[in-house]
């Protein structure tokens, strides 16, 4: 429920307005070099506070480490990670005690749980999200010492599509923008909807570069149905593909199949992945994020008792949350990685004797 | 690796050309009526060579349950279903020995395992998924004693999508097809694209009417996320989406928020999930499969040794897998629905003590 | 629930009286060569009919293999095992269709389940253990390419004790008799409660030699915690001692400490096991079954109406389960112990760097 | 790994001389009053330092909770808890850093991982056992709403056994004794082992009465193979008996199995279990620790370079661990009793329909 990932397994836990959130990163291999200063970078290209593209809810998300290190290496114990929260201003959150937001997660888990945690959501509050971002810097660690890239950037803001993708620029972007002439225009679109009390859609992608063939577990753990079923669960994301993704559906074999000669494959219209599994060749996903549902305009919804009421919103949200989702998704990817390299390790007789003769 | 499901789990095993296939299905709860019959005429909607729209293979696909039933009812023990392979001409596959289909996962499979079963693709043959089928029409039966309809059609191949839905008259189309008006166009585009001995992608529609709210576990194991996981998972499917889907990474919040008043919501972009749960509202999904990679033309690819050569397939395929694929999905989605009503009973302390007080 | 182990995981299925009982083995590595007769050897083994101290009940348990083999090597692909049901005679439980047998688990079941399947337990017979053999030949077959070696046998009989212990002449044994000068007393007493048409209970050894250091995975998938668990699970297993075991609690530390000297252990009192880890010193387990609970006396018991009435058993049975029962224990330590192995192949960077770099 | 439970799931982290140890408990269902005293009282029992029969390591074990509670009731959320360490004299264990502790984890610890966190034996400590207690705690509240107990003491030290059992004696007694008329020497045994500076094993009995009939879930995750699983891996066991135990394998079956009448069973050699499941009757365990192996008398050991060294503890230590040991006892098997109430819900239709219908 609370938990994900397999060999690495991550345990998350914590709500926007509580003590704080954290994770238990188990199953890293004892050995690993934990750069604590690595983990904090990664939560600080997240946090919210850093420019008028996100939030202006300035939080330190200052990381905690816990458990499971000695003298800066994982000992092979579990790892927990801790951010405190701050700044939260339940205050703002007090008006929606006794409705629904629409769009939000309030309504199916008041009818799940019976119980409605008002202050910016709980445990469905896209703050959970500095959990994974945590496990993933560490699953990043991990990939770095195998020379593996995960890599993600903005492709799209509403209906402004990138021209051209460039994974380096991105990095440098305040919106994590892939293409760098298309950058100013979905800047201006994102203040404008801002503006307007509204906010706006956006696309991601994700690229992983120089893995092993091999990763993924056929025939229910393959590398892209966890994949879709870690970016779908992902608050706010609507749809996932991989490799040509929906123009897949249009296209014909002949167009589609991806032809070998001696240099390798001669195109990836596959997104790296065959038969569940990579083929060594670049990952290529692509998720798309709804508009954040927490607008600020009235809207028609229900109280707890099934009245009709207006929902008005005041307070500090993100336009578009795809910014700061795409770091969520590099880290996430990044966990799933280094968790099917490690399952991968026991899929020959190969492989184990290595480690037994 | 083999199992899918948390409460209601499913192992399945075999290959395209071994013995046959089957799964175990777990966690069926005692009492329930086992239909064999309902069994057998889910698996007629999957099986090849009822038309001249899927591959001219005619297999029986006869099911056998082997264990968990007394009298017609389940027990609570594991109920074993087997479905024996027929037809298998592994002489087809014969020049296949040697080297690597394009598209298909031949290449992965033989990095990782070191072995390469060259009959019919092996474990990772689509013919797996009769044993999908079968464990889903096990949910089916559950799901019908609460009176939940799970739905599927073809809702475009290739460039051609639908205008109308009509998920009933899908059910007696040859081709599973949602739009009647588009029915023949899609017939006439597939049979064209197989005298050119190649084949095209389709796109599938899911619907599921009448859920409790509810249903799916936060934050690891929403609903929409394991939707992302199985269908993703699926042969040949590259994209999924839920509610809007892609088009919400293109939407104004105040566009794709769903409000409410007294009759209860006013749109469904959300797609029926709210937070990774069950909002009771219909349950929408759109999946894409791409086009069967077994295509009838001469494709550059390499042998085993990595030495370029050509591959040029012969034997009996799907020009267009969607087709029942569209079966395929709305049985695992009906697994899955059944095995979130069992993980959702325990989510609250009223409903333990409905059954312990 | 129908599922043992994590990374070599065996899901079983079938019924004493059904079509048959079976397993899939999910996690065998590629190229693992699978030895048919081997397998069929060790069901010979445990199963029933071969002599006066086991059950009359001939049956042939032959083994079948369904999936999972190409060329007779593993593929990487879940392997199928099926042992077809021969020689059931279900009149022989007709009378037994509205009452609880004493000892047995027609009570517990009835009442978790609402449903008795009165021929022979259903699911809770004994007879399920030979899916676990078949399971655990081939956790042997992979033991053996790495030279560890799992032996088993009989110890005690009711209050007859071993006063030597030797596995080799255990393996020629016709009751697994691990004291050759205790032998021919513990026959007499076997033959003797049977003709009072009684049962008697029994005490089995295990010792698991030439294991790597390192095999359990802490905190709560320990190698000890995991023999408790799955022989504690046994039918008919009340206890379960590993290393000194009972004798542990009335110990002084001076006593039951090992300590080393460059030669290694100077004692083995913890039987090979400390903080739930191999330590590579021989595994030592000790198991308790009661006496079978099928007794040809009369008892007093009720039906499924709660009314009283006598339960007067007839049929065939085993005067002392912990006989056969010792090869059970001796598949099912091997199945634990080639998981542990799989799962401890990534607990250190440096044995994933093998695999990787 | 370091999680354990199914429906009710319980991740620990920490060691004993980092930052703290904690857990998070994952499937509290939503609505259950979650009582901070109750939970430090728990705790208050385990923690050591509390008189001359456990270890002077005073440390005041205050619980804190992180998460998942909502004005004092649980959300559904994950509820995690965290314990500060304190007084941890590190330094203590200065001289260890080195060799091989006999008796330790350090050994096996040291195999696997390749690294040796001395201070205390870092995660393998049995300070770990507190986030045990603690969520135990959370179990212990949910079993009070269903009016379950879970009771639990010391029936041995050493070669002295009990003559009574009083588990409301056990409450008061400062040594958790079952038997008053044993306590007194029981004490000086245990004083006079200190005096030597040595330890001595104990014994533990579990009782937990007024249990719904059907916890367990067949065949592997039966509730007496969990209990062999949970307390067999818990630090210092080396034995677990259900019921007759150890005895059963020297009865016959006449003498061993449970007759009923109208008025329920007649005896209760069972344990309280059939089949692995729940008859109702109380639930009766054994449980046997080694003495602890901390003693400070000069034993024989190897340095890391595998050279012969003499091991002299000093430090604080418990001359007989059984005695707390039987407190996390209690709880671990209140939390395996909460996880089964959970499982049990689905087993049958009937129980489904009560929560749909």
């Amino acid at each position: 429920m609370n938990t994900y990932g397999s060999a690495f397994k991550v345990t998350t836990f914590g709500e926007s307005h509580g003590e704080g959130i954290g994770c238990v990163c188990d199953g890293v291999p004892a050995g690993l070099k934990i750069d604590e200063d690595f983990i904090q970078a990664q939560l600080n290209r997240r946090k919210p506070g850093q420019n008028s593209y996100s939030t202006p809810r300035a939080e330190s998300d200052t990381v905690q480490i816990l458990s499971g290190t000695y003298e800066g290496f994982s000992t092979g114990a579990p790892i927990a990670l801790f951010i405190a929260n701050q700044n939260q201003k339940s205050k703002d959150y007090d008006s929606l005690k006794e409705l629904f937001r629409p769009g939000h997660a309030d309504f199916s888990y008041f009818y799940k749980y019976g119980i409605k945690d008002h202050r910016g959501g709980g445990r469905s509050s896209a703050r959970e999200s500095a959990a994974r971002v945590a496990a993933g810097a560490i699953a990043k660690l991990f990939l770095n010492e195998f020379n593996i890239e995960v890599l993600s950037g903005l492709s799209g803001v509403g209906e402004l599509k990138a021209h051209e993708l460039d994974f380096s620029y991105a990095q440098k972007s305040e919106i994590y923008a892939l293409d760098k002439t298309s950058e100013s225009s979905w800047k201006e679109l994102i203040q404008k909807v801002r503006s307007e009390h509204d906010s706006i859609g956006g696309e991601v992608l994700l690229k992983a570069k120089n893995l092993p063939v091999g990763l993924g577990e056929p025939l229910y753990d393959k590398l892209d149905g966890r994949i879709g079923k870690e970016f779908l669960a992902l608050n706010a994301v609507k749809a996932v593909e991989i490799g040509e993704g929906v123009k897949a559906s249009c296209l014909k074999g002949s167009a589609n199949n991806d032809q070998m000669d001696k240099n390798g494959f001669l195109s990836n219209h596959s997104g790296g992945v065959l038969g569940g599994i990579s083929t060594g060749q670049d990952l290529d996903v692509k998720v798309h994020f709804k508009p954040t549902p927490s607008i600020f305009q009235d809207q028609k919804t229900l109280n707890l008792n099934k009245q009709e009421t207006i929902c008005s919103l005041r307070g500090r949200h993100d336009p578009c949350v795809a910014i700061r989702g795409s770091v969520v998704c590099e880290m996430m990817l990044s966990a799933m990685l280094m968790d099917f390299m490690l399952l991968n390790m026991r899929s020959s007789m190969e492989n184990i004797k290595k480690i037994y003769m």
